[in-house]
Protein backbone atom coordinates (compact mmCIF):
# COMPACT_ATOMS: atom_id res chain seq x y z
CA UNK A 1 0.00 0.00 0.00
CA UNK A 2 1.13 3.34 -0.81
CA UNK A 3 0.08 7.12 -0.97
CA UNK A 4 1.13 9.12 -4.20
CA UNK A 5 -0.02 13.15 -4.77
CA UNK A 6 0.01 14.70 -8.08
CA UNK A 7 -1.30 18.01 -9.27
CA UNK A 8 -2.94 19.28 -12.09
CA UNK A 9 -2.92 22.77 -13.27
CA UNK A 10 -4.56 24.86 -15.70
CA UNK A 11 -6.47 27.64 -16.60
CA UNK A 12 -9.57 28.23 -16.57
CA UNK A 13 -12.00 30.61 -18.96
CA UNK A 14 -14.29 31.93 -16.06
CA UNK A 15 -17.70 31.29 -14.97
CA UNK A 16 -19.52 27.94 -15.84
CA UNK A 17 -15.94 26.77 -17.45
CA UNK A 18 -16.49 22.69 -17.20
CA UNK A 19 -13.10 20.95 -18.08
CA UNK A 20 -12.77 17.51 -18.27
CA UNK A 21 -9.82 16.37 -16.59
CA UNK A 22 -10.62 12.58 -17.27
CA UNK A 23 -7.35 11.69 -19.37
CA UNK A 24 -5.26 13.43 -16.32
CA UNK A 25 -6.37 11.55 -13.70
CA UNK A 26 -5.71 8.25 -15.56
CA UNK A 27 -2.11 9.05 -16.78
CA UNK A 28 -2.00 10.17 -12.84
CA UNK A 29 -2.88 6.58 -12.01
CA UNK A 30 -1.07 4.74 -14.33
CA UNK A 31 2.10 6.60 -13.46
CA UNK A 32 1.59 5.25 -10.12
CA UNK A 33 2.24 1.53 -11.22
CA UNK A 34 -0.48 1.18 -8.41
CA UNK A 35 -3.18 -1.86 -9.29
CA UNK A 36 -5.74 -1.39 -7.11
CA UNK A 37 -7.55 1.60 -4.67
CA UNK A 38 -8.84 4.94 -4.85
CA UNK A 39 -8.02 8.35 -6.17
CA UNK A 40 -9.51 11.52 -4.33
CA UNK A 41 -9.68 14.22 -6.26
CA UNK A 42 -9.94 17.68 -4.39
CA UNK A 43 -10.04 21.64 -5.52
CA UNK A 44 -8.36 23.92 -2.53
CA UNK A 45 -10.48 26.55 -3.04
CA UNK A 46 -14.26 27.31 -2.70
CA UNK A 47 -15.78 28.36 -5.73
CA UNK A 48 -14.76 25.14 -7.80
CA UNK A 49 -16.37 21.89 -7.30
CA UNK A 50 -15.66 18.00 -8.57
CA UNK A 51 -18.51 15.93 -10.43
CA UNK A 52 -18.68 13.62 -13.19
CA UNK A 53 -21.01 14.27 -16.14
CA UNK A 54 -21.54 12.79 -19.57
CA UNK A 55 -19.27 15.46 -20.97
CA UNK A 56 -21.28 16.72 -24.26
CA UNK A 57 -22.12 20.19 -25.65
CA UNK A 58 -26.03 19.86 -24.51
CA UNK A 59 -25.16 18.84 -21.19
CA UNK A 60 -22.41 21.22 -20.79
CA UNK A 61 -25.08 24.02 -21.17
CA UNK A 62 -28.11 22.20 -19.33
CA UNK A 63 -26.18 21.71 -15.86
CA UNK A 64 -25.05 25.34 -15.09
CA UNK A 65 -28.67 25.97 -16.37
CA UNK A 66 -29.80 24.37 -13.57
CA UNK A 67 -26.94 25.31 -11.26
CA UNK A 68 -28.43 29.13 -12.22
CA UNK A 69 -31.73 28.38 -11.44
CA UNK A 70 -30.85 26.62 -7.45
CA UNK A 71 -28.45 29.93 -7.09
CA UNK A 72 -29.26 32.64 -9.79
CA UNK A 73 -26.19 35.50 -10.08
CA UNK A 74 -29.21 38.05 -9.60
CA UNK A 75 -30.14 37.72 -6.69
CA UNK A 76 -29.28 39.31 -3.27
CA UNK A 77 -25.95 37.67 -1.93
CA UNK A 78 -25.01 39.15 1.91
CA UNK A 79 -21.66 37.65 0.67
CA UNK A 80 -21.47 40.65 -2.08
CA UNK A 81 -22.48 43.38 -0.14
CA UNK A 82 -19.51 42.38 2.21
CA UNK A 83 -16.84 41.71 0.20
CA UNK A 84 -18.28 43.19 -3.71
CA UNK A 85 -16.51 40.47 -5.45
CA UNK A 86 -19.52 39.03 -6.81
CA UNK A 87 -19.27 35.67 -6.54
CA UNK A 88 -21.65 34.94 -3.88
CA UNK A 89 -23.56 32.31 -6.32
CA UNK A 90 -20.29 31.00 -7.39
CA UNK A 91 -19.56 30.06 -3.52
CA UNK A 92 -23.48 28.73 -2.98
CA UNK A 93 -22.96 26.15 -5.75
CA UNK A 94 -19.44 24.84 -4.70
CA UNK A 95 -20.62 23.97 -1.79
CA UNK A 96 -23.93 22.54 -2.84
CA UNK A 97 -21.68 20.12 -5.01
CA UNK A 98 -18.67 19.56 -3.12
CA UNK A 99 -14.83 19.69 -3.42
CA UNK A 100 -14.15 16.81 -3.65
CA UNK A 101 -15.20 13.09 -5.62
CA UNK A 102 -13.64 9.68 -5.08
CA UNK A 103 -13.24 7.03 -7.87
CA UNK A 104 -12.18 3.54 -7.84
CA UNK A 105 -9.78 1.80 -9.82
CA UNK A 106 -9.21 -1.73 -10.55
CA UNK A 107 -6.51 -3.69 -12.35
CA UNK A 108 -4.97 -0.06 -13.28
CA UNK A 109 -8.41 1.27 -14.59
CA UNK A 110 -11.12 3.85 -13.67
CA UNK A 111 -14.15 2.59 -12.82
CA UNK A 112 -15.81 4.94 -14.98
CA UNK A 113 -18.66 4.23 -17.15
CA UNK A 114 -18.19 4.99 -20.88
CA UNK A 115 -20.64 7.95 -21.15
CA UNK A 116 -18.95 9.45 -17.90
CA UNK A 117 -16.09 12.39 -17.42
CA UNK A 118 -14.75 13.62 -14.59
CA UNK A 119 -15.19 17.37 -14.51
CA UNK A 120 -13.55 20.54 -12.35
CA UNK A 121 -16.39 23.40 -12.63
CA UNK A 122 -15.27 26.52 -12.49
CA UNK A 123 -17.98 28.58 -10.65
CA UNK A 124 -16.33 31.99 -9.78
CA UNK A 125 -16.93 34.66 -11.70
CA UNK A 126 -13.33 35.23 -13.40
CA UNK A 127 -11.10 33.28 -15.24
CA UNK A 128 -8.64 31.45 -12.56
CA UNK A 129 -5.46 29.15 -12.76
CA UNK A 130 -6.47 26.19 -10.99
CA UNK A 131 -4.29 23.43 -8.93
CA UNK A 132 -6.18 20.42 -8.42
CA UNK A 133 -5.11 17.71 -5.77
CA UNK A 134 -4.98 13.96 -6.64
CA UNK A 135 -4.73 11.91 -3.47
CA UNK A 136 -4.06 8.21 -4.71
CA UNK A 137 -4.13 5.52 -1.65
CA UNK A 138 -3.53 1.67 -3.98
CA UNK A 139 -1.04 -1.31 -3.81
CA UNK B 1 -3.74 -2.77 5.05
CA UNK B 2 -5.38 -4.21 1.77
CA UNK B 3 -7.72 -2.84 -1.13
CA UNK B 4 -10.25 -5.45 -1.77
CA UNK B 5 -13.13 -4.52 -4.76
CA UNK B 6 -16.76 -5.38 -4.88
CA UNK B 7 -19.72 -5.43 -7.28
CA UNK B 8 -23.36 -5.17 -6.23
CA UNK B 9 -25.76 -5.96 -9.41
CA UNK B 10 -29.53 -5.16 -9.71
CA UNK B 11 -32.42 -4.14 -11.98
CA UNK B 12 -34.04 -0.53 -11.59
CA UNK B 13 -37.61 -0.37 -11.79
CA UNK B 14 -36.71 2.86 -13.74
CA UNK B 15 -37.05 7.07 -12.89
CA UNK B 16 -36.84 7.94 -8.95
CA UNK B 17 -36.19 4.50 -8.20
CA UNK B 18 -34.50 4.74 -4.65
CA UNK B 19 -32.48 1.07 -3.40
CA UNK B 20 -31.24 0.61 -0.05
CA UNK B 21 -28.08 -1.07 -0.46
CA UNK B 22 -26.91 -0.86 2.92
CA UNK B 23 -27.03 -4.69 4.35
CA UNK B 24 -25.77 -5.15 1.07
CA UNK B 25 -22.30 -3.03 1.83
CA UNK B 26 -22.24 -4.41 5.54
CA UNK B 27 -22.20 -8.17 4.16
CA UNK B 28 -19.55 -7.02 1.47
CA UNK B 29 -17.36 -5.13 4.15
CA UNK B 30 -17.63 -8.12 6.52
CA UNK B 31 -17.10 -10.26 4.20
CA UNK B 32 -13.30 -8.97 3.69
CA UNK B 33 -12.53 -9.39 7.29
CA UNK B 34 -11.29 -6.25 7.64
CA UNK B 35 -11.61 -4.22 10.96
CA UNK B 36 -11.04 -0.94 10.24
CA UNK B 37 -11.35 1.41 6.83
CA UNK B 38 -13.53 2.77 4.18
CA UNK B 39 -15.58 1.99 1.31
CA UNK B 40 -15.92 3.89 -1.37
CA UNK B 41 -19.28 2.86 -3.17
CA UNK B 42 -19.47 4.48 -7.02
CA UNK B 43 -21.52 4.12 -9.95
CA UNK B 44 -19.99 3.78 -13.23
CA UNK B 45 -22.79 5.66 -14.99
CA UNK B 46 -23.91 9.53 -15.81
CA UNK B 47 -27.73 8.66 -14.71
CA UNK B 48 -27.57 7.09 -11.00
CA UNK B 49 -25.87 8.30 -7.75
CA UNK B 50 -24.90 7.71 -4.27
CA UNK B 51 -26.00 9.28 -1.05
CA UNK B 52 -27.80 8.44 2.40
CA UNK B 53 -31.21 8.96 3.38
CA UNK B 54 -33.69 7.52 6.36
CA UNK B 55 -35.35 4.96 4.05
CA UNK B 56 -39.08 5.26 4.59
CA UNK B 57 -41.78 6.15 2.49
CA UNK B 58 -42.36 9.67 3.08
CA UNK B 59 -38.82 10.35 1.99
CA UNK B 60 -38.92 8.30 -0.91
CA UNK B 61 -41.81 10.48 -2.18
CA UNK B 62 -40.65 13.59 -0.61
CA UNK B 63 -36.63 13.15 -2.04
CA UNK B 64 -37.28 12.70 -5.50
CA UNK B 65 -39.77 15.71 -5.13
CA UNK B 66 -37.35 17.95 -4.22
CA UNK B 67 -35.15 16.84 -7.02
CA UNK B 68 -37.35 17.74 -9.98
CA UNK B 69 -38.62 21.48 -8.40
CA UNK B 70 -34.66 21.60 -9.14
CA UNK B 71 -34.40 19.66 -13.04
CA UNK B 72 -37.91 19.26 -14.13
CA UNK B 73 -38.10 17.16 -16.92
CA UNK B 74 -40.48 19.39 -18.50
CA UNK B 75 -38.44 22.04 -19.06
CA UNK B 76 -36.11 21.93 -22.51
CA UNK B 77 -32.70 20.50 -22.09
CA UNK B 78 -30.05 20.81 -24.98
CA UNK B 79 -28.88 17.42 -24.24
CA UNK B 80 -32.47 15.92 -25.55
CA UNK B 81 -32.64 17.99 -28.54
CA UNK B 82 -29.21 16.62 -29.57
CA UNK B 83 -29.82 12.85 -28.59
CA UNK B 84 -33.41 12.10 -27.81
CA UNK B 85 -33.21 10.32 -25.29
CA UNK B 86 -35.08 12.73 -23.31
CA UNK B 87 -32.94 12.26 -20.10
CA UNK B 88 -31.00 15.58 -20.10
CA UNK B 89 -32.71 16.19 -16.43
CA UNK B 90 -31.55 13.05 -15.40
CA UNK B 91 -27.92 13.63 -15.96
CA UNK B 92 -28.43 17.24 -13.95
CA UNK B 93 -29.17 15.65 -11.34
CA UNK B 94 -26.80 12.89 -11.26
CA UNK B 95 -23.65 15.58 -11.58
CA UNK B 96 -25.42 17.39 -8.65
CA UNK B 97 -25.86 14.66 -6.02
CA UNK B 98 -22.65 12.75 -7.07
CA UNK B 99 -21.51 9.03 -8.43
CA UNK B 100 -19.62 8.09 -5.09
CA UNK B 101 -20.17 8.30 -1.40
CA UNK B 102 -17.06 7.15 1.07
CA UNK B 103 -18.36 5.44 4.30
CA UNK B 104 -16.28 4.61 7.70
CA UNK B 105 -16.37 1.48 8.81
CA UNK B 106 -15.12 0.92 12.72
CA UNK B 107 -14.47 -2.52 14.44
CA UNK B 108 -16.11 -4.33 11.42
CA UNK B 109 -19.28 -1.93 11.72
CA UNK B 110 -20.23 0.60 8.97
CA UNK B 111 -20.03 3.86 10.90
CA UNK B 112 -23.77 4.89 10.07
CA UNK B 113 -26.79 6.53 12.11
CA UNK B 114 -29.55 4.40 13.27
CA UNK B 115 -32.13 6.25 10.57
CA UNK B 116 -29.36 6.25 7.81
CA UNK B 117 -29.78 3.81 5.10
CA UNK B 118 -27.22 4.18 1.99
CA UNK B 119 -28.92 4.15 -1.48
CA UNK B 120 -28.93 3.98 -4.64
CA UNK B 121 -31.07 6.87 -6.40
CA UNK B 122 -31.99 5.67 -10.03
CA UNK B 123 -32.31 9.20 -11.95
CA UNK B 124 -32.15 7.89 -15.52
CA UNK B 125 -35.95 7.30 -17.17
CA UNK B 126 -36.20 3.59 -17.92
CA UNK B 127 -35.36 0.27 -16.09
CA UNK B 128 -31.62 -0.76 -16.38
CA UNK B 129 -29.30 -3.02 -14.72
CA UNK B 130 -26.85 -1.31 -12.42
CA UNK B 131 -23.12 -2.35 -11.35
CA UNK B 132 -21.88 -0.87 -7.70
CA UNK B 133 -18.57 -0.79 -7.64
CA UNK B 134 -18.16 -0.98 -3.61
CA UNK B 135 -13.60 -0.39 -2.91
CA UNK B 136 -12.74 -1.28 0.40
CA UNK B 137 -9.51 -0.11 1.91
CA UNK B 138 -8.65 -1.18 5.67
CA UNK B 139 -6.84 -3.40 7.53
CA UNK C 1 -0.34 2.80 6.06
CA UNK C 2 -2.36 3.18 8.75
CA UNK C 3 -5.93 3.37 9.78
CA UNK C 4 -6.69 6.05 13.01
CA UNK C 5 -10.33 7.21 13.58
CA UNK C 6 -11.11 9.97 15.75
CA UNK C 7 -14.57 11.59 16.69
CA UNK C 8 -15.60 14.98 17.18
CA UNK C 9 -18.47 15.37 19.38
CA UNK C 10 -20.35 18.85 19.80
CA UNK C 11 -23.91 20.51 20.67
CA UNK C 12 -25.35 22.74 17.50
CA UNK C 13 -27.84 25.71 18.35
CA UNK C 14 -30.33 23.87 15.72
CA UNK C 15 -31.43 24.67 12.25
CA UNK C 16 -29.19 26.39 9.91
CA UNK C 17 -26.18 26.34 12.14
CA UNK C 18 -22.83 25.81 10.60
CA UNK C 19 -19.91 24.56 12.35
CA UNK C 20 -16.65 25.71 11.28
CA UNK C 21 -14.88 22.28 12.25
CA UNK C 22 -11.41 22.96 10.35
CA UNK C 23 -9.18 23.30 13.29
CA UNK C 24 -10.63 20.09 14.84
CA UNK C 25 -9.83 18.16 11.88
CA UNK C 26 -6.45 19.84 11.56
CA UNK C 27 -5.56 18.86 15.41
CA UNK C 28 -6.73 15.08 14.61
CA UNK C 29 -4.76 14.77 11.32
CA UNK C 30 -1.56 15.84 13.09
CA UNK C 31 -1.93 13.95 15.82
CA UNK C 32 -1.81 10.58 13.75
CA UNK C 33 1.59 11.25 13.24
CA UNK C 34 0.89 10.18 9.20
CA UNK C 35 2.46 12.32 6.69
CA UNK C 36 0.65 11.77 3.83
CA UNK C 37 -3.40 10.65 3.18
CA UNK C 38 -6.58 11.47 3.13
CA UNK C 39 -9.01 11.97 6.33
CA UNK C 40 -12.80 10.88 5.66
CA UNK C 41 -15.35 13.02 8.04
CA UNK C 42 -18.61 11.59 8.22
CA UNK C 43 -21.52 12.16 9.88
CA UNK C 44 -23.85 9.13 11.17
CA UNK C 45 -27.37 10.86 10.58
CA UNK C 46 -29.73 11.74 7.59
CA UNK C 47 -29.71 15.62 8.69
CA UNK C 48 -26.54 16.47 9.03
CA UNK C 49 -24.10 17.40 6.17
CA UNK C 50 -20.80 18.00 5.26
CA UNK C 51 -19.32 20.15 3.16
CA UNK C 52 -16.51 23.15 2.80
CA UNK C 53 -17.06 26.76 2.72
CA UNK C 54 -15.59 30.20 2.89
CA UNK C 55 -16.69 30.78 6.53
CA UNK C 56 -17.45 34.46 6.68
CA UNK C 57 -21.17 35.67 7.96
CA UNK C 58 -22.30 36.91 4.45
CA UNK C 59 -21.97 33.20 3.14
CA UNK C 60 -23.63 32.02 6.41
CA UNK C 61 -26.53 33.46 5.58
CA UNK C 62 -26.10 32.90 1.72
CA UNK C 63 -25.94 29.17 1.80
CA UNK C 64 -28.80 28.29 4.55
CA UNK C 65 -31.07 30.79 2.05
CA UNK C 66 -30.43 29.08 -1.56
CA UNK C 67 -31.06 25.96 0.46
CA UNK C 68 -34.35 26.64 1.48
CA UNK C 69 -35.40 27.49 -2.22
CA UNK C 70 -34.39 24.24 -2.92
CA UNK C 71 -36.27 22.51 -0.04
CA UNK C 72 -38.79 25.26 1.80
CA UNK C 73 -39.96 24.35 5.07
CA UNK C 74 -43.39 26.04 4.46
CA UNK C 75 -43.63 22.61 1.46
CA UNK C 76 -45.92 19.45 2.43
CA UNK C 77 -43.75 17.13 2.91
CA UNK C 78 -45.11 12.86 3.27
CA UNK C 79 -42.32 12.52 5.39
CA UNK C 80 -44.09 15.36 8.48
CA UNK C 81 -47.53 13.79 7.56
CA UNK C 82 -46.04 10.66 8.60
CA UNK C 83 -43.80 11.09 11.80
CA UNK C 84 -44.68 14.51 12.78
CA UNK C 85 -41.18 15.59 13.45
CA UNK C 86 -41.34 18.91 11.15
CA UNK C 87 -38.29 18.09 9.49
CA UNK C 88 -38.59 17.05 6.21
CA UNK C 89 -36.92 19.54 4.61
CA UNK C 90 -33.90 18.51 6.40
CA UNK C 91 -33.78 15.48 5.33
CA UNK C 92 -34.07 16.16 1.64
CA UNK C 93 -31.22 19.05 2.16
CA UNK C 94 -29.02 16.55 3.84
CA UNK C 95 -29.41 13.86 1.27
CA UNK C 96 -28.86 16.38 -1.65
CA UNK C 97 -25.54 17.97 0.24
CA UNK C 98 -24.18 14.61 1.63
CA UNK C 99 -22.97 13.10 4.41
CA UNK C 100 -19.22 12.42 3.68
CA UNK C 101 -16.25 14.99 2.63
CA UNK C 102 -12.86 13.34 1.90
CA UNK C 103 -9.80 15.68 2.11
CA UNK C 104 -6.26 14.81 1.28
CA UNK C 105 -3.33 15.74 3.53
CA UNK C 106 0.45 16.01 2.20
CA UNK C 107 3.19 16.57 4.62
CA UNK C 108 1.10 16.77 7.01
CA UNK C 109 -1.47 19.36 6.06
CA UNK C 110 -4.49 19.57 4.86
CA UNK C 111 -4.80 20.54 1.50
CA UNK C 112 -7.11 23.62 1.50
CA UNK C 113 -7.57 26.68 0.16
CA UNK C 114 -6.95 29.76 2.21
CA UNK C 115 -10.53 30.93 2.25
CA UNK C 116 -12.31 27.31 2.58
CA UNK C 117 -13.23 25.44 5.88
CA UNK C 118 -14.88 22.52 6.38
CA UNK C 119 -17.75 22.51 8.12
CA UNK C 120 -20.79 20.79 9.56
CA UNK C 121 -24.56 21.53 8.37
CA UNK C 122 -26.92 21.12 11.14
CA UNK C 123 -29.99 21.12 8.98
CA UNK C 124 -32.43 19.56 11.79
CA UNK C 125 -34.77 21.66 13.55
CA UNK C 126 -33.44 21.78 16.68
CA UNK C 127 -30.78 21.55 18.74
CA UNK C 128 -28.50 18.44 18.23
CA UNK C 129 -25.50 16.48 20.41
CA UNK C 130 -23.58 15.20 17.28
CA UNK C 131 -21.03 12.95 17.07
CA UNK C 132 -18.84 13.23 13.39
CA UNK C 133 -16.25 10.61 12.68
CA UNK C 134 -12.83 10.99 11.09
CA UNK C 135 -11.62 8.22 9.63
CA UNK C 136 -7.70 8.94 8.68
CA UNK C 137 -5.58 6.56 6.31
CA UNK C 138 -2.04 7.75 5.21
CA UNK C 139 1.16 6.52 5.82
Amino acid sequence: MAVITKTLVFQTKGEEDIIDITDDVIKAVNGTMLDNGIVTIFVPGSTGALTTIEYEPGLLIDFPNSLDRISPRSLHYEHDKRWHDGNGHSHVKASLIGPSLTVPFVDRTLSLGTWQQIVFLELDVRSRRRKILLQIIGE
